[in-house]
Protein backbone atom coordinates (compact mmCIF):
# COMPACT_ATOMS: atom_id res chain seq x y z
CA UNK A 1 0.00 0.00 0.00
CA UNK A 2 1.08 3.42 -0.48
CA UNK A 3 2.15 5.80 2.27
CA UNK A 4 1.48 9.06 1.52
CA UNK A 5 2.84 11.95 3.77
CA UNK A 6 1.88 15.39 3.46
CA UNK A 7 4.56 18.46 4.04
CA UNK A 8 4.67 22.42 3.45
CA UNK A 9 4.65 23.40 0.31
CA UNK A 10 7.22 26.10 1.41
CA UNK A 11 8.77 25.22 4.54
CA UNK A 12 8.91 28.24 7.16
CA UNK A 13 12.71 26.42 7.72
CA UNK A 14 13.78 27.28 4.30
CA UNK A 15 14.95 23.78 4.09
CA UNK A 16 16.82 23.15 7.11
CA UNK A 17 15.21 20.03 7.89
CA UNK A 18 13.39 21.70 11.09
CA UNK A 19 9.78 20.74 10.13
CA UNK A 20 7.79 17.94 11.85
CA UNK A 21 7.36 15.84 8.05
CA UNK A 22 11.50 15.44 8.79
CA UNK A 23 10.80 13.10 11.40
CA UNK A 24 8.70 10.89 9.58
CA UNK A 25 10.75 11.00 6.06
CA UNK A 26 14.03 9.97 8.33
CA UNK A 27 12.26 7.17 9.59
CA UNK A 28 10.67 5.66 6.94
CA UNK A 29 14.21 6.15 5.12
CA UNK A 30 15.47 4.17 8.34
CA UNK A 31 12.94 1.28 7.95
CA UNK A 32 13.42 1.54 4.24
CA UNK A 33 9.40 2.16 3.17
CA UNK A 34 9.13 4.35 -0.27
CA UNK A 35 6.51 7.32 0.36
CA UNK A 36 5.03 10.03 -1.69
CA UNK A 37 4.62 13.57 -0.14
CA UNK A 38 1.77 16.08 -1.09
CA UNK A 39 2.63 19.20 -0.34
CA UNK A 40 0.06 21.45 1.36
CA UNK A 41 0.29 25.57 1.30
CA UNK A 42 -0.54 27.23 4.39
CA UNK A 43 -3.97 28.50 3.48
CA UNK A 44 -4.89 24.77 2.22
CA UNK A 45 -4.19 23.16 6.09
CA UNK A 46 -6.96 25.87 7.37
CA UNK A 47 -9.60 24.22 5.10
CA UNK A 48 -11.85 21.31 5.95
CA UNK A 49 -10.27 18.60 3.68
CA UNK A 50 -7.16 18.98 5.77
CA UNK A 51 -8.46 19.47 8.88
CA UNK A 52 -10.38 15.89 8.32
CA UNK A 53 -6.67 14.56 8.17
CA UNK A 54 -5.51 16.63 10.73
CA UNK A 55 -7.36 18.10 13.39
CA UNK A 56 -5.21 21.37 14.33
CA UNK A 57 -4.30 22.48 10.65
CA UNK A 58 -0.49 20.83 11.10
CA UNK A 59 1.66 18.63 9.04
CA UNK A 60 2.32 16.23 8.48
CA UNK A 61 -0.09 13.52 8.30
CA UNK A 62 -0.07 10.18 7.41
CA UNK A 63 -2.02 7.90 5.02
CA UNK A 64 -1.73 4.28 4.40
CA UNK A 65 -4.73 2.86 2.68
CA UNK A 66 -7.73 3.35 4.87
CA UNK A 67 -5.45 4.34 7.84
CA UNK A 68 -4.75 8.40 8.49
CA UNK A 69 -2.50 9.35 11.44
CA UNK A 70 -1.44 12.75 12.73
CA UNK A 71 1.21 13.67 14.76
CA UNK A 72 4.56 13.28 14.40
CA UNK A 73 5.27 10.88 16.95
CA UNK A 74 2.84 8.84 16.46
CA UNK A 75 3.63 8.26 13.43
CA UNK A 76 7.18 7.46 13.41
CA UNK A 77 5.75 5.07 16.55
CA UNK A 78 3.38 3.39 14.09
CA UNK A 79 6.31 3.18 11.68
CA UNK A 80 8.65 1.68 14.23
CA UNK A 81 6.37 -0.66 15.26
CA UNK A 82 6.13 -2.16 11.99
CA UNK A 83 9.39 -2.47 10.79
CA UNK A 84 12.93 -3.45 11.72
CA UNK A 85 14.94 -0.88 12.95
CA UNK A 86 13.86 1.45 15.11
CA UNK A 87 12.79 -0.33 17.70
CA UNK A 88 14.57 -3.08 19.69
CA UNK A 89 12.64 -6.99 19.83
CA UNK A 90 13.04 -7.10 23.53
CA UNK A 91 10.15 -6.33 25.50
CA UNK A 92 11.43 -3.82 28.21
CA UNK A 93 14.16 -2.53 25.94
CA UNK A 94 11.26 -1.69 23.39
CA UNK A 95 9.53 0.01 26.14
CA UNK A 96 12.07 2.17 27.41
CA UNK A 97 13.18 3.08 23.84
CA UNK A 98 9.21 4.25 23.71
CA UNK A 99 10.20 6.39 27.07
CA UNK A 100 12.80 8.59 24.89
CA UNK A 101 10.26 9.34 22.12
CA UNK A 102 7.88 10.70 24.78
CA UNK A 103 11.05 12.26 26.70
CA UNK A 104 12.08 14.35 23.56
CA UNK A 105 8.52 15.39 22.34
CA UNK A 106 6.92 16.35 26.00
CA UNK A 107 10.26 17.05 28.20
CA UNK A 108 13.01 18.41 25.53
CA UNK A 109 11.42 20.30 22.73
CA UNK A 110 8.66 22.81 24.99
CA UNK A 111 11.23 24.75 25.68
CA UNK A 112 13.58 24.32 22.72
CA UNK A 113 10.40 24.87 20.34
CA UNK A 114 9.37 27.91 22.58
CA UNK A 115 12.96 29.31 22.38
CA UNK A 116 12.83 28.68 18.48
CA UNK A 117 9.66 30.78 18.35
CA UNK A 118 10.36 33.53 20.85
CA UNK A 119 13.39 34.27 18.61
CA UNK A 120 11.29 34.80 15.77
CA UNK A 121 7.75 36.41 17.40
CA UNK A 122 9.11 38.07 20.40
CA UNK A 123 12.49 39.86 19.15
CA UNK A 124 10.88 43.23 19.23
CA UNK A 125 8.62 43.07 22.84
CA UNK A 126 10.26 44.72 26.04
CA UNK A 127 10.80 41.49 27.86
CA UNK A 128 12.88 39.84 24.66
CA UNK A 129 16.51 39.00 26.19
CA UNK A 130 14.83 38.55 29.62
CA UNK A 131 12.49 35.92 28.48
CA UNK A 132 15.35 34.60 26.25
CA UNK A 133 17.69 33.83 29.29
CA UNK A 134 14.53 31.98 30.70
CA UNK A 135 14.07 29.55 28.39
CA UNK A 136 17.55 29.32 27.99
CA UNK A 137 17.68 28.48 31.28
CA UNK A 138 14.79 25.78 31.00
CA UNK A 139 16.96 24.17 28.01
CA UNK A 140 20.32 24.23 29.86
CA UNK A 141 18.46 22.10 32.81
CA UNK A 142 17.46 19.98 30.17
CA UNK A 143 20.23 19.06 28.30
CA UNK A 144 22.32 19.31 31.28
CA UNK A 145 20.51 15.58 32.29
CA UNK A 146 20.75 14.60 29.07
CA UNK A 147 23.71 14.95 28.72
CA UNK A 148 24.75 13.34 31.74
CA UNK A 149 22.58 10.46 31.42
CA UNK A 150 24.15 9.68 27.09
CA UNK A 151 28.14 10.14 28.60
CA UNK A 152 30.28 8.51 26.27
CA UNK A 153 27.54 6.21 24.85
CA UNK A 154 26.48 6.51 21.08
CA UNK A 155 22.69 6.46 21.61
CA UNK A 156 20.49 6.60 24.53
CA UNK A 157 20.31 3.15 24.99
CA UNK A 158 21.58 0.57 23.36
CA UNK A 159 21.59 0.92 19.49
CA UNK A 160 20.11 3.76 17.26
CA UNK A 161 16.06 3.78 18.21
CA UNK A 162 13.10 6.14 17.26
CA UNK A 163 13.74 7.67 20.79
CA UNK A 164 17.42 9.07 19.56
CA UNK A 165 15.65 9.79 16.19
CA UNK A 166 13.02 12.22 17.58
CA UNK A 167 15.46 13.69 20.15
CA UNK A 168 17.81 14.51 17.59
CA UNK A 169 15.37 16.32 15.71
CA UNK A 170 14.98 17.94 19.16
CA UNK A 171 17.86 18.99 19.13
CA UNK A 172 18.90 20.00 15.69
CA UNK A 173 16.28 23.09 16.53
CA UNK A 174 19.26 24.38 18.42
CA UNK A 175 21.98 24.49 15.85
CA UNK A 176 21.06 28.01 14.90
CA UNK A 177 21.93 29.09 18.54
CA UNK A 178 25.52 28.67 20.23
CA UNK A 179 23.37 26.52 22.63
CA UNK A 180 24.74 22.84 21.84
CA UNK A 181 28.16 23.85 21.95
CA UNK A 182 28.58 23.54 25.79
CA UNK A 183 27.30 19.78 25.84
CA UNK A 184 30.27 18.21 23.14
CA UNK A 185 28.32 14.75 23.77
CA UNK A 186 25.15 15.83 22.53
CA UNK A 187 26.52 17.85 19.69
CA UNK A 188 28.63 14.67 18.75
CA UNK A 189 25.61 12.81 19.21
CA UNK A 190 23.53 15.18 16.44
CA UNK A 191 26.38 14.18 14.23
CA UNK A 192 26.85 10.97 14.57
CA UNK A 193 22.64 11.24 13.65
CA UNK A 194 23.08 13.37 11.02
CA UNK A 195 25.38 11.35 9.50
CA UNK A 196 23.62 8.41 8.75
CA UNK A 197 22.90 7.82 5.06
CA UNK A 198 18.78 7.40 6.17
CA UNK A 199 18.86 10.86 7.80
CA UNK A 200 20.81 12.26 4.42
CA UNK A 201 18.27 11.05 2.20
CA UNK A 202 15.71 12.28 4.16
CA UNK A 203 17.29 15.90 4.52
CA UNK A 204 18.08 16.12 0.84
CA UNK A 205 14.18 15.15 0.01
CA UNK A 206 12.48 18.04 2.18
CA UNK A 207 15.68 20.60 0.98
CA UNK A 208 14.54 19.68 -2.73
CA UNK A 209 10.76 20.60 -1.84
CA UNK A 210 12.07 24.31 -1.02
CA UNK A 211 14.57 24.65 -3.50
CA UNK A 212 11.75 23.63 -6.28
CA UNK A 213 9.45 26.18 -4.55
CA UNK A 214 11.81 29.28 -4.41
CA UNK A 215 13.20 28.72 -7.75
CA UNK A 216 9.09 27.73 -9.40
CA UNK B 1 4.76 -8.17 39.62
CA UNK B 2 4.33 -5.38 41.80
CA UNK B 3 3.93 -2.45 40.08
CA UNK B 4 5.57 0.79 41.68
CA UNK B 5 5.05 4.37 40.78
CA UNK B 6 6.44 7.76 42.24
CA UNK B 7 4.89 10.86 43.33
CA UNK B 8 5.32 13.61 44.99
CA UNK B 9 5.79 13.81 48.32
CA UNK B 10 4.01 16.82 48.59
CA UNK B 11 2.57 17.93 45.34
CA UNK B 12 2.88 21.17 44.51
CA UNK B 13 -0.78 21.47 43.07
CA UNK B 14 -1.83 20.69 46.65
CA UNK B 15 -3.82 17.52 46.02
CA UNK B 16 -5.74 19.08 42.83
CA UNK B 17 -4.83 15.71 40.49
CA UNK B 18 -2.66 17.90 38.37
CA UNK B 19 0.64 16.02 39.11
CA UNK B 20 1.43 13.79 36.15
CA UNK B 21 1.69 11.04 38.46
CA UNK B 22 -2.13 10.71 38.07
CA UNK B 23 -2.00 9.88 34.87
CA UNK B 24 -0.61 6.98 35.72
CA UNK B 25 -2.82 6.45 38.66
CA UNK B 26 -6.00 6.87 36.48
CA UNK B 27 -4.58 4.36 33.86
CA UNK B 28 -3.96 1.62 36.33
CA UNK B 29 -7.19 2.31 37.68
CA UNK B 30 -8.86 1.82 34.68
CA UNK B 31 -7.69 -1.57 33.91
CA UNK B 32 -7.82 -2.54 37.24
CA UNK B 33 -4.13 -3.18 38.10
CA UNK B 34 -2.79 -2.35 42.16
CA UNK B 35 0.04 -0.73 42.25
CA UNK B 36 2.11 0.68 44.94
CA UNK B 37 3.67 4.43 45.06
CA UNK B 38 6.72 5.41 46.55
CA UNK B 39 6.96 9.06 47.50
CA UNK B 40 9.63 11.64 46.60
CA UNK B 41 11.14 14.57 47.91
CA UNK B 42 11.97 17.70 45.81
CA UNK B 43 15.57 17.05 47.29
CA UNK B 44 15.44 13.43 46.92
CA UNK B 45 14.39 13.76 43.06
CA UNK B 46 17.78 15.60 42.30
CA UNK B 47 20.00 13.16 43.89
CA UNK B 48 21.71 9.63 42.22
CA UNK B 49 19.57 7.28 43.09
CA UNK B 50 16.09 8.63 41.44
CA UNK B 51 18.45 9.68 38.36
CA UNK B 52 18.89 6.44 37.84
CA UNK B 53 15.31 5.92 37.36
CA UNK B 54 14.10 9.31 35.68
CA UNK B 55 17.19 11.01 34.13
CA UNK B 56 15.16 14.48 34.31
CA UNK B 57 14.51 14.23 37.80
CA UNK B 58 11.09 14.61 37.50
CA UNK B 59 8.42 12.45 38.38
CA UNK B 60 6.25 9.58 38.08
CA UNK B 61 8.59 6.47 37.14
CA UNK B 62 7.33 3.21 36.67
CA UNK B 63 8.74 0.05 37.80
CA UNK B 64 7.87 -3.51 37.31
CA UNK B 65 10.34 -6.18 37.59
CA UNK B 66 13.18 -5.11 36.25
CA UNK B 67 11.66 -2.68 33.93
CA UNK B 68 12.17 1.08 34.52
CA UNK B 69 10.19 3.73 32.69
CA UNK B 70 9.75 7.37 32.59
CA UNK B 71 7.75 9.81 30.71
CA UNK B 72 4.22 9.44 31.84
CA UNK B 73 3.03 9.49 28.50
CA UNK B 74 5.40 6.46 27.40
CA UNK B 75 4.32 4.78 30.82
CA UNK B 76 0.27 4.68 30.04
CA UNK B 77 0.83 3.46 26.88
CA UNK B 78 2.84 0.93 28.26
CA UNK B 79 -0.15 -0.17 30.60
CA UNK B 80 -2.60 0.09 27.45
CA UNK B 81 -0.76 -1.99 25.34
CA UNK B 82 -0.19 -4.85 28.56
CA UNK B 83 -3.78 -4.44 29.55
CA UNK B 84 -7.23 -4.12 28.09
CA UNK B 85 -9.74 -1.08 28.05
CA UNK B 86 -7.15 1.71 27.09
CA UNK B 87 -6.42 1.26 23.39
CA UNK B 88 -9.20 -0.50 20.78
CA UNK B 89 -8.41 -3.89 19.55
CA UNK B 90 -8.84 -3.11 15.62
CA UNK B 91 -5.24 -1.80 14.48
CA UNK B 92 -6.40 1.55 12.46
CA UNK B 93 -8.28 2.29 15.50
CA UNK B 94 -5.28 1.45 17.87
CA UNK B 95 -3.10 3.62 15.89
CA UNK B 96 -5.57 6.40 15.93
CA UNK B 97 -6.03 6.42 19.46
CA UNK B 98 -1.80 6.67 20.18
CA UNK B 99 -2.48 9.79 17.94
CA UNK B 100 -4.35 11.67 20.07
CA UNK B 101 -2.05 10.70 22.91
CA UNK B 102 0.48 12.77 21.46
CA UNK B 103 -1.69 15.03 20.35
CA UNK B 104 -2.83 16.11 23.72
CA UNK B 105 1.18 16.02 25.16
CA UNK B 106 2.62 17.31 21.90
CA UNK B 107 0.46 19.99 21.14
CA UNK B 108 -2.07 20.85 23.63
CA UNK B 109 0.10 20.67 26.92
CA UNK B 110 2.59 23.17 25.91
CA UNK B 111 0.63 26.26 25.95
CA UNK B 112 -1.34 25.02 28.64
CA UNK B 113 0.77 24.02 30.94
CA UNK B 114 3.42 27.21 29.75
CA UNK B 115 0.14 29.26 31.25
CA UNK B 116 -0.07 27.64 34.56
CA UNK B 117 3.27 27.88 34.80
CA UNK B 118 3.46 32.12 33.99
CA UNK B 119 0.60 32.46 36.30
CA UNK B 120 3.27 31.12 39.02
CA UNK B 121 6.24 32.70 37.62
CA UNK B 122 5.56 35.59 35.88
CA UNK B 123 3.20 37.59 38.10
CA UNK B 124 5.49 40.04 39.08
CA UNK B 125 6.94 40.57 35.89
CA UNK B 126 5.74 43.96 33.51
CA UNK B 127 5.05 41.55 31.19
CA UNK B 128 2.47 39.50 32.80
CA UNK B 129 -0.80 40.61 31.21
CA UNK B 130 0.52 40.74 27.70
CA UNK B 131 2.23 37.22 27.96
CA UNK B 132 -1.01 35.64 29.29
CA UNK B 133 -3.02 36.83 26.41
CA UNK B 134 -0.40 35.58 23.72
CA UNK B 135 -0.66 32.26 26.17
CA UNK B 136 -4.33 32.37 26.30
CA UNK B 137 -4.52 33.03 22.16
CA UNK B 138 -2.49 29.86 21.57
CA UNK B 139 -4.47 28.12 23.86
CA UNK B 140 -7.57 29.46 22.68
CA UNK B 141 -6.47 27.79 18.89
CA UNK B 142 -5.75 24.37 20.61
CA UNK B 143 -9.37 24.75 21.83
CA UNK B 144 -11.32 25.52 18.70
CA UNK B 145 -9.70 22.77 16.92
CA UNK B 146 -10.51 20.27 19.77
CA UNK B 147 -13.87 21.44 20.03
CA UNK B 148 -14.55 21.01 16.39
CA UNK B 149 -13.27 17.71 15.94
CA UNK B 150 -15.00 16.48 19.30
CA UNK B 151 -18.26 17.80 18.16
CA UNK B 152 -21.31 15.79 20.15
CA UNK B 153 -19.51 12.47 20.37
CA UNK B 154 -18.50 11.41 24.12
CA UNK B 155 -14.83 10.79 23.36
CA UNK B 156 -12.42 12.03 20.73
CA UNK B 157 -12.15 8.40 18.79
CA UNK B 158 -15.08 6.05 19.66
CA UNK B 159 -14.87 4.11 22.91
CA UNK B 160 -13.00 6.08 25.67
CA UNK B 161 -8.91 5.59 25.57
CA UNK B 162 -5.43 6.05 26.69
CA UNK B 163 -5.84 9.35 23.83
CA UNK B 164 -8.82 10.97 25.94
CA UNK B 165 -7.09 10.13 29.35
CA UNK B 166 -4.14 12.16 28.55
CA UNK B 167 -5.84 14.86 26.42
CA UNK B 168 -8.70 15.30 29.91
CA UNK B 169 -5.65 15.20 32.32
CA UNK B 170 -4.53 18.23 29.86
CA UNK B 171 -7.33 19.82 29.69
CA UNK B 172 -7.75 19.71 33.45
CA UNK B 173 -5.16 21.99 34.35
CA UNK B 174 -7.49 24.73 32.45
CA UNK B 175 -9.86 24.29 35.30
CA UNK B 176 -8.65 27.39 37.71
CA UNK B 177 -9.08 29.55 34.78
CA UNK B 178 -12.22 30.46 32.88
CA UNK B 179 -10.87 29.47 29.56
CA UNK B 180 -12.94 26.23 29.45
CA UNK B 181 -15.89 27.61 29.59
CA UNK B 182 -16.12 29.30 25.80
CA UNK B 183 -16.15 25.33 24.58
CA UNK B 184 -19.04 24.05 25.94
CA UNK B 185 -18.45 20.27 24.71
CA UNK B 186 -14.87 20.37 26.34
CA UNK B 187 -16.38 21.44 29.53
CA UNK B 188 -18.80 18.45 29.49
CA UNK B 189 -15.98 16.29 28.05
CA UNK B 190 -13.79 17.13 31.04
CA UNK B 191 -16.81 16.27 33.40
CA UNK B 192 -17.78 13.11 31.38
CA UNK B 193 -14.14 11.91 32.52
CA UNK B 194 -13.97 13.13 36.01
CA UNK B 195 -17.52 11.20 36.59
CA UNK B 196 -15.60 7.75 35.43
CA UNK B 197 -15.19 5.29 38.47
CA UNK B 198 -11.55 4.98 37.85
CA UNK B 199 -10.50 9.26 37.74
CA UNK B 200 -12.77 9.05 40.80
CA UNK B 201 -10.15 6.10 42.59
CA UNK B 202 -7.11 7.46 41.18
CA UNK B 203 -7.85 11.38 42.31
CA UNK B 204 -8.74 10.23 46.02
CA UNK B 205 -5.57 8.56 46.19
CA UNK B 206 -3.54 11.35 45.16
CA UNK B 207 -5.62 13.39 47.27
CA UNK B 208 -4.63 11.46 50.63
CA UNK B 209 -1.16 11.64 49.75
CA UNK B 210 -1.49 15.42 50.46
CA UNK B 211 -3.92 15.49 52.84
CA UNK B 212 -1.59 13.21 54.96
CA UNK B 213 1.60 15.05 54.24
CA UNK B 214 -0.37 18.67 55.63
CA UNK B 215 -1.43 17.05 59.01
CA UNK B 216 1.95 15.21 59.30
Amino acid sequence: MTITITAFERSPDRGRGLARDMRVRWALEEVGQPYEVRLVSFKAMTEPAHLALQPFGQIPTYEEGDLTLFESGAIVLHIAERHGGLLPDETNARARAISWMFAALNTVEPPVFDHSLARILERDQPWYEQRLRALEESIGKRLHSLSARLGDADWLDGAFSAGDLLMVTVLLRLKSSNILDEYPNLAAYVARAEARPAYQRAFAAQLAVFQAASSG
